[in-house]
């Protein structure tokens, strides 16, 4: 079995192609939930509903998040009210959420209410959210003069990531505790994956919660991350730019150096070859290799490649 | 001013009626809040609703509640994932939800909310929920040999007002507040109308609030009922099956004689005419005509009888 930490559009392609080599069944995602957020009444679990979406095929392959074939009629009825429509929200979508919010007021963990979306969708890879308690991403930053807490969606699709950010907390990752089923995933995991997420926004949310710290650093030995920027810029978003502002090296360089604690190896795309000797200084073995997932046949190569490191299959 | 105290369809149709011989901005609906409840997590308020959307000629005729030009996108994608459809919400009906709920959540009252509901329909009834407490009608009922308590949408919708019903208890109706303008349409209004809604299911959550109850005995003599009940049975719904099953006479006599204390008109259907003597002994006068609303010009004729009845206008 191997596991893989997880954002969302990336991290989804990315597991997608390991599909392609792996048994589905044998593979564990272990989801981000610091970009869930309640909308009109309803949970909202980005992440996870981006993963199971690419895995089930019914992503919307033009936005990477959503549904194919999917109508707004909802949307379009909640502008008549003037509501709040910046969270595009499709009509098939909204019964996931619908679906989720009424088994979590009726006791189901997010956990349980995860397994039971992703069979909906014909998902045979295990998604498992890092925590069934309440974590959430906020933002701080600069807006006209005053500081300003943002929520994780607020930040990216409302403000579409452009305020410079001066902190970021993870509300309530003190208090917030793994899964059993994510325990058990990274205690027994022969290989675990860091998908080519956002490390700050995507991947640090996990990492907060100390326990899986902790875990994960006594893996480290079969620990691989895959770098989310190449030539110093982010494939899709935010994280070089805010990987900047928060005083990191904004490169693949960067990426290692977050993650050093706990990663053994480290995937970087070809274009960064000139950064694998600093790497490799920090302990950390490299690969370089084409990592832009343009279609799944790259994310297949890549995901085999990355298996090949550590001499998994 | 005249006020009309509401439940859904029956008092929809006679409002609309009204609202063809009087100013719109002249007529306050003073609405049952007993049968809204959180389903999805999203709040439902179907009474008003369903005044709201038939006032602004947005209503489904067919059915007496929903929108027109309606779809059911999300509905049918709930139903895929074996979720809990017996309460139909169309997708267009949602966005009123999710508004409400956006809104609740932002610390508008149900008032104000409503409010803005009721003008993005250009509805200029004025629409007041009963309070802006929570109060919920509970319905306690033996089924499959033990005793379920099903909340107001449950009896009516999922179980198609089937089960025998033993008690009904208003949840809240001791603590709960008549809001500031409920209060002041009560006392101030030229006549007061209680609409030909269900007693026991619509009418008496509002009764429960004790204030209300109190300060609609001190305008007896301006307050005119219309029974919802024509030859022993309801036009609509289980009015007459549930007023039986508690012990109440099931016909406009049975209806005069719950709404005694705070009434001193009725308007009973022509057919029941033989019921005039024994109404008019409980200090109550009776007008008697016709009052199936089949179509808007006897909602309005039924309309124009009851302010004549009352010297209003």
């Amino acid at each position: 079995m191997i596991a893989i930490l997880s954002g969302g559009v990336g991290a989804a392609r990315f597991a997608a192609g390991v599909t392609q080599i792996m048994e589905p069944s044998e593979v564990t995602i272990i989801s981000n939930v610091g970009d869930d957020e309640v909308m009109h009444g309803l949970h909202i679990s980005p992440d996870i509903d981006t993963v199971i979406y690419t895995l089930g095929n019914a992503i919307n392959p033009e936005t990477g998040w959503g549904l194919k074939d999917e109508t707004w009629r909802v949307m379009e009825a909640l502008g008549d009210y003037g509501g709040e429509t910046w969270f595009r929200l499709g009509d098939k979508d909204l019964a996931t959420h619908m679906f989720r919010t009424h088994m979590l007021a009726s006791g189901k963990s997010l956990t349980k209410i995860t397994e039971l979306i992703r069979q909906r969708w014909g998902v045979e890879v295990n998604v498992l959210p890092a925590t069934n308690d309440r974590l959430r991403t906020k933002l701080y930053a600069e807006i006209d003069g005053r500081e300003q807490e943002l929520s994780f969606q607020e930040y990216f699709v409302r403000h579409a990531h452009e305020p410079e950010i001066k902190r970021i907390v993870y509300e309530n990752s003190s208090s917030a505790l793994p899964t059993r089923e994510v325990t058990r995933a990274i205690e027994t995991a022969e290989l675990i994956i860091v998908a080519p997420s956002n490390p700050l926004l995507s991947i640090a949310p996990i990492l907060s919660i100390a326990p899986i710290a902790e875990s994960l650093k006594t893996r480290r030995d079969r620990i691989v991350a895959i770098s989310p920027i190449i030539a110093g810029a982010a494939v899709k978003g935010p994280a070089a730019k805010l990987m900047k502002e928060l005083g990191f090296m904004p490169s693949a360089l960067g990426v290692a150096q977050f993650y050093r604690d706990f990663i053994s190896a480290i995937v970087i795309d070809e274009k960064d070859a000139d950064l694998k000797d600093q790497i490799s200084a920090l302990n950390i073995e490299v690969l370089t290799t084409n990592t832009l997932m343009t279609d799944p046949v790259v994310s297949a190569q890549l995901a085999q490649q990355v298996l090949k490191l550590k001499k998994v299959k």
